[in-house]
């Protein structure tokens, strides 16, 4: 859609005008009531329904470590559960008391394999949701056996505790919805989980995106003694459940009209490579080593994202992932882990760099970067260009998946669940 | 209503798997669409319609010695107004100048018997509520006579203010609304006045409510070193204006099927006595000397309720009262007092002990329990147990009495106010 | 509207017994149902669309001091725009980049005449708001030409930024919209912007009020050792843009019915003078030289407001505006300006007495006052009296102008925007 000035006839004469006069008759277009661009996302309807996330997968909500005895609350595509830790295995259930309304996660465990509402001692058993007792009520009290609580199915791995979130189907295995190399070469050296607000969407947008990190991180630490490349050619390749950013050429500056020479390097930055040739592998401008496991993917990109909203970025010797997790509309979690796939010992040396330097610049600072891009984005409307294609292909993506599992559902015979369930 | 596993047809033959097979697959019930019990509360349309309280009544806002000479302004049942003292007497207004909406609490008293608005000097009657002059406009002025500011009926009892709320009616005197045995033994030693988040409704049902004291509280240190019994069997009697819960049997622990042994003792705790028959009078699982004002009530039962919200609970020699007085739909204002019957330098030995320890444990720790469960109690929906019969004969009298006054009010050519007043 | 006590047919004759019965029965008029006055604002439409404020008018946004090379956000009449000052001169452009939504004030300028978005680096023109570069999409971006940003017509005047608010039309020149005597008469030695809360509406009528100052004010230590008449006769005159207070008679104090005396003056305080008669200049009760400048103005009252909301109150030596800019429906900008028209060394010594003296006890007191009364302002409804002349003469002038414009906006083919532009 085109943006063209016409505020009205009598200001055409002084448009022309504008040109050439003096600076006290701008184009005035302060009129607010059409944006341009696209309004609305209803070319990708299941997309733009999905506003606190898409149902029918697992996803990563806290650490292992952070699930104990104590019930622990937990938000997660708009629906309230807790998670607790019985015998060694984490249980899930929905946090609504159906006595009066009050959360479970208040209350605590009398018995192995129950939990007890704080407020009238309702017990329900954690595996099946039954209430087995009413504490105040007697062991005959007749409620036992007419009430069943929600449960919820639950997984840990790579040190995260997991929770499907579905229709009434049967949930596919945990490995199926991760990255493909994590089911079989263990190694994560270094994660993190933090609360964010935006809605999920925009962060997973952001994390795919070909044109930012080039313009918003250019003067973040992690990029300081390297130069961005001011743009690049790319086109997206589909493999499997990802698709894939492949990087054509590179370019290292350019004079644009009504800027001029761009970038501009500081004295200190190192000048760009001569070799601008296509690179598959990491961006970080050297040539280490690629670590065996990651060669054998053969990715045919470095950064690539898969449903329901899952980004990886290959560098040569560490991959880094994020999961974007909607709590509801307005909140996600940020998930994001480094994974190195050697063993034992080996990880000690990387494990040290990462906290010591790699965490600190890039998840401190790069990420709190997108993090605020995240916090205020306001879009629909708007208007893509060029490098957006990377954001269409993604959506698409995300429609076509989900308008299969609408299906699937449908042959069970249950139906999809709408936003406010 | 019953809660039954039914997400869908193709589940079925998973949820008789479920019974025999191991923690896998769950019962998945986290389709959050339809919550158990009741929806609503239809059946008692005039408490489901009194979210910021019943009207016609005498409700205590603030200690006597809160109102001085300077305006206090007061919410109540949703109605701004404020309170000031003059000659010796209390007067209620309505809280908003009619000239501009600015609050005549911000304003003050130039002259006996009146308030003038801080804005443009309005002044008015405390008595009749007459504007009778408006300082900035001369003596003269012509509104002068043209406006009159409702006014409410206020009146001191028992070291408090009480307002009444109505619909145009002449109240009933304060006596009326008090506790009988108050009106003519008066004696109260300590009182406490506390807002508080959450519907008054929810306060009044856990006052009243039978079964969560003995949960809730059993380790608050009120309880400490007397067990609480498990649970008991309870009718509900009504005298009067008032319905009482007759304890009948008391049951110290029992085996409850898939929990064990409840409750767990510690070693501190006394054992429970053997005698479990039935106890009119207090709570304390002791049996000192009741005293003669309390005996000549001849309470059926140690804890009754009535109308608007006034609970009663009966020791041997204090009773305890709690109002829970609507200040809006969202909160209310707890107003707890512990009445002895004792006269003259025989009340100070209880007042001593009243605030050194009764009244840190019971209104500190047990009340903050109560305060907590209040603000997370979130019906309907609702799925009530035997031991809800105290609160199904609670919204029944509350129903019933509304009604009777509903038809008073038709009968005076008056209207009742909706919750939108 | 006259306010009766009509709470329904059964109370007439216990009103009738109110004025003789003692305190027991007090007019019950508790019913808030139904306030008393106009309901509403429906007989000025303009001004009661107006919420956000009158388009078409220049407003004072902050001090030149405050816009550099960074840009800074402002909102006005609801709308988001940011400031940038560029070789000399300070551009206003629409806040919300079109691309994604985020807003362009948290970019920065890349190359002169240019401002960039954080996010891709999109570069727009600040004359004309052509995006004439993304900076991530190379120099031959096909977005390019494609978009224009809404740009806005700023002037520096006064040591301020003014900001031209309207619906497509040629913007009248800023000089049209000063006081008179500002345009040839420079001189201003003391300013302030403060946010405020409350409507701007309220700020304005509030200004222009002819009662409260000597009510609300009456203590103000600005008025500690003058004492402020009780009340006084006003007529309203019109001249040119316009309408100014005329004071007739000044009335010192006077025997109020209900009140006594009135006002009551502290040991402290002077007594008035005798000469009440008319006063033009000033308010201050004293007989200082006139500035040539103002006796030149030959001003008909001290006290004067026009379109859009801005109020001036002449004293024999200075003048002192306050403009109500307003930035939603919600707050408005405070500006307040003491100007002296004397020039050079002679502004030095009422520079140093307004530091000093006047800006505390004035801005600070004064109108902190004012301030408050804004905040707690609700009206419509509204009672009006006598002296609120002024304030329906303020209206009526409003609505006039506007109504000429909305005509010249149709002669010219422009729509007017509605509240939700």
């Amino acid at each position: 859609m085109t943006q063209t000035a016409k505020p009205g006839a009598g200001t055409t004469a002084a448009e022309s005008a504008t040109a050439a006069a003096p600076r006290k008759k701008p184009v005035r277009k302060h009129r607010a009531g059409q944006l341009p661009g696209r309004q609305d996302w209803s070319s990708w309807p299941h997309y733009q329904a999905a506003e606190a996330g898409f149902r029918g997968y697992w996803y990563p909500v806290c650490f292992s470590s952070q699930v104990g005895e104590k019930p622990r609350a937990v938000t997660l595509l708009g629906e309230k559960l807790f998670l607790i830790r019985d015998n060694g295995e984490v249980y899930g259930m929905k946090d609504r008391c159906p006595h009066r309304g009050v959360p479970l996660s208040c209350g605590e465990k009398n018995a192995p394999g129950t939990v007890s509402c704080v407020y009238h001692g309702w017990t329900f058993d954690l595996k099946t949701g039954d209430l087995v007792a009413a504490l105040t009520d007697g062991p005959q009290s007749p409620i036992c056996g007419k009430v069943r609580q929600p449960t919820y199915d639950v997984e840990e791995r790579l040190g995260m505790v997991w929770v499907y979130i579905g229709d009434g189907e049967e949930p596919a295995p945990l490995d199926e919805h991760l990255p493909e190399e994590l089911v079989s070469n263990p190694g994560i050296v270094g994660h993190r989980i933090q609360p964010r607000q935006g809605n999920w969407r925009f962060a997973c947008e952001n994390g795919y995106d070909e044109g930012h990190a080039k313009y918003l991180h250019r003067r973040a630490l992690w990029r300081m003694f390297k130069p961005m490349p001011a743009w690049n050619t790319t086109r997206i390749v589909q493999r499997g459940r990802w698709i894939y950013r492949v990087q054509e050429e590179q370019f290292w500056e350019g004079d644009y009209p009504g800027v001029g020479r761009w970038p501009k390097l500081a004295w200190y930055q190192a000048r760009p490579p001569r070799d601008t040739g296509r690179q598959n592998v990491g961006n970080t401008a050297s040539h280490r080593e690629v670590d065996p496991v990651i060669a054998t993917q053969d990715f045919p990109g470095f950064a690539s994202v898969t449903m329901p909203g899952i980004l990886r970025i290959v560098y040569p010797n560490f991959i880094h992932y994020e999961w974007y997790v909607p709590v509801d509309e307005d909140n996600h979690l940020y998930v994001g882990a480094l994974v190195e796939f050697r063993k034992g010992l080996r990880t000690l040396p990387f494990y040290a760099k990462y906290l010591g330097a790699v965490r600190w610049l890039f998840h401190g600072q790069f990420s709190g970067q997108d993090k605020w891009m995240v916090e205020v984005t306001d879009a629909p409307p708007e208007k893509l260009y060029r490098p957006d294609e990377s954001l269409l292909k993604w959506r698409r993506l995300a429609e076509d998946v989900t308008e299969e599992r609408v299906e699937r559902l449908r042959t069970l015979g249950l139906a999809p669940t709408g936003q406010d369930d």
